[in-house]
Order: C-alpha cells, then sequence, then structure tokens
C-alpha cells in the first residue's frame, strides 16, 4: 500500500468513527472522540511517534529530532482537529492530523531524519458544536482557554469544566501553554478548502496567505404591515423592499471590493403572508476580508447604506453585533517555504484568504502558521458528500514531505 | 338616540358575539354566527323588516316597496356579510349589513315610502376561515354555489355539504339564484375601505369603481447553497439575491403602473443560516389591478424580468399560479347614482378601486352591483383595533339615506 493509499485507508476508517448511527458526528469529549483518540494515536505509534492527550482531550503525537531532547532543540507543530459538525463528511480536520505523520512515515522510510521536533496534534474541538464554542482543544494546547469558557454549558447541562474534570478522571485546572514560543518553529495545518477556488483554477492544494476576519449582525427593518390590495404602493412602507435594496447594495460592495464577500444568509418576513405588505424584516449579515481595515470601512459604507434606505423608504433598521473576529496573517516566511514546495510538486501555486476560521486562528497566538488548502468537490464541505480526491491528497502529501526535507535543510547543521 | 349612535351601539353589541373568548371570531353556520342571525334579525324586525334565513345561513330582512307584492316590483339588494376573520374587528362585514335597516328605518321615521323592496342581506360567509373557500353565503344567494364546494372540508373533516344538512335539520339542495336578474334593481355594499386611501385624501367616504382583479403565485427560486466566508462572490449563484432584484422589480413596475399593487409577502430561505449562501428562496407574488388586460400585460412582464435575472445569475426560477380572479367593474348608472348622493351629503366624493374582494364579486354575476367605502382608522382591517368614527358612519348613513330617496325618485310612479 503506497503512503497515499494509506492515508485514504485511514480517513475512511476514522470516517466511521461516529457518535451517531448512519451518519458523522464526532464532538467535544465524547464517545465516539475517545475512540478516535485511540485509532489515530495507535497509527501515531505505528508511525513512530510517542503519544499522549493532554488535559482537554488533545491527541499529540512526538517524533524527536536527530538531536534527541537536546537543549535548544525546536518543534514544528503540524495538525488540525478531530471533532466534526454533525452529519459531517470525513476530510474536515482529520486529512489535517492524518497526512502529517505519514509524511513522517514516508521520510523515515527514504532515511530522512529532520533535526527538529515534530509534534502531530489532533485537536480534540474547533466545530463549536457541543458548546457552541469553537477552539476548545487548540485553546487549551495554546494556554488560552479562559475561565469564562468552563461555565459554557452543553444541551444537556453540562459544563464545559464538568466535561473536562469527568475526562481527567479527577480535578481539571486550566493549562498552560504546552510551549515556549521560543521553542516553536510555527504550526502548519493541512485542510480541505471548503470553497470552490481551487476548482476553478484547476489546481491540487494552494497556501494560505492568511485567515479573514469576520463580523457578524443581525439587521432589523420595521415598516409597516397592511393590506397588499387595499394600500398604494405610494403609501407603502415594505419592510421586505427595503431588506432587498440593502442586500443587493451588499452583494454589489463586495462584488466590487477586491477579497470582500458579504452574504445576507437567513431572512425571515413578518407576518409573512401573501396579501400582507411585510411590516418587518430580520435578517443576518456576515462580512468577511483579510484585512480588519477594509472590512471595517465596508461595514461602515454599508451601515450609511442602510441608513440612506431607511429614511428613502420611511423604515427604521437597527443593527446587532452578533459577533467580530479579526483577520490573522499567516507568517510570511513558513508560508514562502509552503509556496516553494507547493511549486515545486505542482509546478504552481496559488494563494488564498481562508474565509473560514481555523485552529491557526487560536495558534497564531503562540507561534507563526501556515497552511496548506486541498481542493475539495464542489467545494462542499460540512456534509457527507465532502469529497478530496487521492490524487489530490497525494500532492498534499508530496507537499508536506517536500516541506520538511526543505525545512530539515533549512534548519540542519 | 340617534340613527348613527343606534347603528354604533349595533356593531359594539353584535362585536361581542363570538366563537371564542375575548376575541371576535365568527364562522360559516357556527354558534356564533347562529346567534348573530338571532341578535340582528331582531334588529330588523324591530326596523319594520320581515325576516327570513335561506338555506346556507344567510339572513334577509325584506321590506315591501309601496306597491306591495305587486306583480312587477323590483328588488334593491343592500349587504354584507355576518361572518368574520379569527381576532377581527367589528365593522368588516356587520356595517353593511346593519347601517341599510337603520337607514330604511329613518326612512320610516320620515314617512318616506319607497316605490321598490329592499332586501337587507346579512350573508353567512364571505371571509373563507372556516373552509378556506370565500363568499359561500353569496353564491348560495346568487344560485352560483357548485357541487364541488360541498366536498370542501374544515379542519375537524365535516364538509361544507355535512355542515349545510346539519344547518337544515335533514336534507340540503344546491339553491337556485333568490330572484330573477329582471326583478332586480341592484346590489349595492357599504363596507370599510380596508384600505388608507380615504384617510389620506381626508374623505369620510367614497364609492367603488371596480373590484380590482387577483392573481397569485408562488415563486420558487433555486441557486446553490454554499460557505459564506469561503465562496467569493463571483463563484455564487444566490437564490435570495435573485428574489431579492425581482421583488424591487415587482415594486417598480407597480410604482411605474398606475392603479397596479403588487406585492411580496411571504418568503423564506433555505438552508437560512448567517454563514451559508441562500440555495433556495420560496416567496409570494401577489398583483392586482382593476383592468384584467393591464393585469396580465405586468404578469407578462414580470415573468420576463424573472426569467433574465435568473438567467443573468445561473438561478432557476419557478411559476405556481395559487390564485386568479378577473376583475368586476362596477354598474355605471348604480355608481353614478350614489357618487351624486356622496357629492350631496360630503361636498365632493372619490372614486376607489376595491383592491380587496367582497360579496360584490359573485353578485355582480346575478345583478348590477355598487359599492360605498367607508374610513377606516390607518387602514386597518382584520384586527381588533379595527375602527370607523361614528362621524364616518354617520355620514354614510346619511349618504345611504339620499342614496335610496333618489332611487325612489328615479323608479316612482
Amino acid at each position: 500500500m503506497s503512503a497515499e493509499e494509506h492515508l485514504v485507508a485511514m480517513l475512511d476508517e476514522l470516517g466511521r468513527v461516529s457518535d451517531e448511527d448512519g451518519k458523522l458526528t464526532r464532538t467535544f469529549l465524547s464517545p465516539a472522540m475517545r475512540r478516535a483518540n485511540g485509532l489515530v494515536g495507535g497509527w501515531m505509534r505505528e508511525a513512530g511517534l510517542t503519544v499522549r492527550e493532554d488535559a482537554v482531550g488533545n491527541l499529540i503525537g512526538r517524533s524527536e529530532g536527530a538531536g534527541g531532547r537536546a537543549m535548544g532543540a525546536k518543534t514544528l507543530l503540524l495538525g488540525s482537529h478531530l471533532d466534526s459538525v454533525r452529519d459531517a463528511g470525513r476530510f474536515d480536520g482529520p486529512l489535517g492530523v492524518l497526512l502529517p505523520f505519514v509524511a513522517l512515515a514516508e521520510l523515515k522510510r527514504r532515511g530522512v531524519m529532520l533535526p527538529f521536533a515534530v509534534e502531530v496534534l489532533g485537536f480534540s474541538e474547533e466545530e463549536g458544536v457541543r458548546f457552541a464554542s469553537a477552539y476548545l482543544g487548540s485553546e487549551g494546547y495554546a494556554g488560552k482557554l479562559k475561565a469564562a469558557t468552563l461555565a459554557l454549558r452543553d444541551g444537556a447541562g453540562v459544563s464545559v469544566g464538568d466535561a473536562l474534570k469527568e475526562f481527567a478522571g479527577g480535578t481539571f485546572a486550566l493549562p498552560k501553554a504546552a510551549h515556549r514560543r521560543g521553542e516553536l518553529l510555527g504550526y502548519v495545518e493541512v485542510h480541505i478548502e471548503q470553497g470552490p477556488v481551487l476548482e476553478a483554477k484547476r489546481l491540487a492544494v494552494g497556501v494560505v496567505s492568511a485567515i479573514a476576519g469576520q463580523s457578524r449582525f443581525k439587521l432589523t427593518w420595521t415598516g409597516k404591515a397592511g393590506h397588499a390590495g387595499t394600500t398604494p404602493m405610494a403609501l407603502r412602507r415594505d419592510a421586505l423592499a427595503g431588506a432587498a435594496e440593502f442586500t443587493l447594495a451588499v452583494e454589489k460592495l463586495a462584488r466590487g471590493t477586491a477579497g470582500l464577500v458579504a452574504t445576507v444568509g437567513a431572512l425571515t418576513v413578518s407576518p409573512g403572508a401573501a396579501n400582507v405588505i411585510p411590516g418587518g424584516v430580520v435578517h443576518t449579515l456576515d462580512v468577511r476580508h483579510a484585512s480588519d481595515a477594509r472590512r471595517k470601512a465596508a461595514l461602515l459604507r454599508l451601515g450609511k447604506l442602510a441608513a440612506v434606505i431607511a429614511r428613502k423608504r420611511g423604515l427604521k433598521v437597527a443593527w446587532q453585533r452578533t459577533q467580530d473576529n479579526g483577520a490573522v496573517a499567516c507568517s510570511p516566511a513558513l508560508t514562502a517555504q509552503l509556496t516553494r514546495s507547493v511549486e515545486a510538486v505542482q509546478g504552481t501555486s496559488l494563494s488564498l484568504v481562508s474565509g473560514a476560521g481555523h485552529d491557526g486562528v487560536v495558534m497564531s497566538a503562540l507561534t507563526p502558521v501556515a497552511m496548506l488548502f486541498v481542493r475539495c468537490r464542489d467545494g462542499l464541505s460540512h456534509h457527507p458528500d465532502e469529497y478530496a480526491s487521492p490524487r489530490d491528497l497525494g500532492i498534499a502529501l508530496r507537499v508536506m514531505v517536500d516541506f520538511l526535507e526543505r525545512m530539515g535543510q533549512q534548519h540542519g547543521p
């Protein structure tokens, strides 16, 4: 079995480890997550890694460098998450955990010794399903978990703190970062793109330049409900017409601003009857850009546009901010290194902004980060039909092997 | 108590006859409808009318003309409906039943004898609440009730036919028209406007020129759902953006076409999440105009606009027709007569199109119709806050008295 076939087989087998029959669901510290850590931990050991779990349920496989545990030996972190959304696909997360140790095994097979240690990280939580709070695994590893987070409760009323105590079989204290910043070479994550850009560009892999900042709002438009048959057009204050005009303004601004994505994804009309003019509309607005300044400029512009539309139409519009995350820039040095490896394997590289959040967002507080995106069919993720081809996985694997070799040469004696 | 105060007092008392505690609801043949017929029938008798119920539960109060039941004596019909929507106001329907016999009593008080008979009609069903089919009362009176309608069932599984048999205490046969066309002078209905035009024009009453034709559709827009963060604007097929563009096109066409009203009143987005590009939208479209030709021209134009929007955006759009009623023109002669009475009482008249349907739609198949609209506060109806002022009711009453006097002079010996 080739390294690539091994990777595909493991993704398939791990994809059957689930908390729910007939679909793939693995949530923070759930029985399936414990089985997944056991399964992947076994594979890590076969690849020659020493394996442990940390206090928040992260799976950590470590391979010492050529110098062993010498003073001053540095560590490169490679990883992603092992949890999933409900009814998930089998690539989002696991790919970035399994691929690195397959690459390490391949280097070992070729007799290549790296001059630095590698930790392969399988984070216990990234999707935010169980506690509606994402990144619990990487926050624990990076020493960024906060006391307030421990108080969050799941649908059954169990708190994060209770779950962690039960996992530890006793007590739990907020963990410190697993490493000091100076001990680390960086964090590199391989992930499916979850978008259509690589497919559109006919490329197997691309390199992430930044993880976009994101603002999310709930907008409420208030007009006046009225009889659809008896209210002349000139006397209407139609909340849906106002929201429709704003939705098109959002689209127009995003289309005209390089790198901006903006979406009205959920919208409800009240009273919502065929023969009643809409008196109210509530909708979401999601705005993302790799540049925080451009995202904020876009929001300022949209705020003005909404006010103009509301004034013109005799409507009221209210904004409620529900989320606000700054952008994370990837490390120029690590990204350049990764780009060279992509060019070596694929012939050409492509620089992408990640519009979705990843563990790299949290890890960037601990160490420089870089990300490799792998093409996925139809840009689809968070769905059982999520798919990356064996050929593309093979290219990603060769990029990682090349990247580790180049890092080895760069950091070697 | 003045005639006007008597009318207000009866509207208040009838407004408390309900099938539901704490709100006004009266549906076809319900216990409250039977009590309402009893109450109003008693008032009709006090006003000097002879009272009966027909086979579909309509309340009919008849006043013979000066010539009694002579051969060739004609009958003028005045009426509206006594049923209501759920949690209704107290004017929509009852006003047009109570006001006519108050007017007849006023004429009697003044010693005015009309040369023709008058039937005051309290239709048993207009709102379509119980069987989701409107006009059962006027259809029964006009001989337009169809066998297919008898098979319709209410929420409890009772059919229209069963309910009518139970009402009759035995058998029920589809009724013929209550009168031959040649015996009738026409049908005149007084109704609250259910719209804001009279209020905007600062007029108590206006005369209806036509009841608008109405088309209703369900439109389904299909695009492609996708991740709101990772799908660039240029690669999106956003069903909501398409539906928003169409909604504005609907509004623009209606604003630019005299007498056209067009409304997108209900709209749902799927999957409907803040971070997912809308893959599908279903919405209603309601289009009304007094001219069937202009309504059809508007629909043709909207069909083309939707197709252009869909093609441009890579969407599919499907239309499903859910309702289609032609316009009903009011009788020029009766309407001119009513307009003269409005001018005499109010100083000026206003010609309005009714955007809502009324019993006159069905009655127009039997006899020429005319309608008088009465201003209602904020144009509001189908709501407990529905309100017409005593002053405006008084003006409507004086218009009806004047109208009957003029009709008497015109048709007199």
